[in-house]
């Protein structure tokens, strides 16, 4: 059965959906105030994208291309994706709805960062995502990981 | 009673001691490495900062003073501090060390910056810390926080 990826829109249905997901943050509260606020428009382009089950939102991440000028972890410093708020609700683990979110990711054919919490390392690695050598002045309270397509590499630091 | 502040070193036995701690990362493995593979000396600096109950570590936070020029928080644009893993043991919890770690970072008369946990919000609002108004190019998957001494405010993005 193949999984169909979404780009989601902002609109008050998607924010209602975003509240079941744990990493709810400013992000999505500034969304909201926004959309309230009549400063973005119903059904706004937005950086998430996610699967449902039915009518019901059940995995997410945001995806957001960051400019070459401010890439510290490519050689060459070309524009990269990151992901963040990856996360797929528990009643939907292990359908296989994280790997087809990363691989639609990847399909883009740029290098990826992301800051993933902790215990999801090993999903991480099995997307073929590794940890970069630490820099403090770079990466702080991070534990980065990476992946790259061919013909782009860590940058040293 | 006074509570004491100390910075800590990096040396087998602070290693060790922060493998107690929930947010353990790729920052502690490279110091692991680096002390092993003699890159850094015993007794290195580090940039985290602790508090003892006898002789164990029961509370910790890493701070490193950003430099001017990548700041994208406060107006005018100054050197600032940003903590991570601030965090209390759960049994030496409510003691005030939390506080007693926060007020002493606040004693260098810097901003500060940090990304906490969703779930510490309360404790930094106590604290005099407030959201930033989020913006996605900088702040990306992060719900900051931000304190500031007279004399300097949030930069408008």
């Amino acid at each position: 059965m193949s999984i169909e990826i979404n780009k989601l829109k902002v609109n008050y249905k998607t924010l209602e959906e975003f509240k079941k997901f744990k990493e709810y943050g400013i992000q999505e509260l500034s969304m909201s105030e926004d959309l309230e606020a009549n400063i973005i428009e119903n059904d706004s382009e937005s950086p998430f994208y996610g699967i449902y089950f039915g009518d019901k939102l059940v995995a997410r991440m945001s995806v957001y291309q960051v400019n070459a000028k401010y890439n510290r972890y490519f050689e060459p410093p070309v524009d990269y994706l990151e992901i963040w708020k990856l996360e797929v609700l528990p009643e939907y683990q292990g359908k296989g709805y994280g790997t087809a979110l990363v691989e639609f990711a990847k399909g883009f054919k740029m290098p990826i960062k992301t800051n993933p919490r902790i215990k999801s390392r090993s999903f991480w690695e099995k997307m073929g995502f590794q940890s970069v050598n630490y820099d403090m002045d770079r990466d702080l309270g991070e534990n980065p990981l990476i992946w790259h397509p061919d013909g782009v590499k860590e940058a040293k630091v």
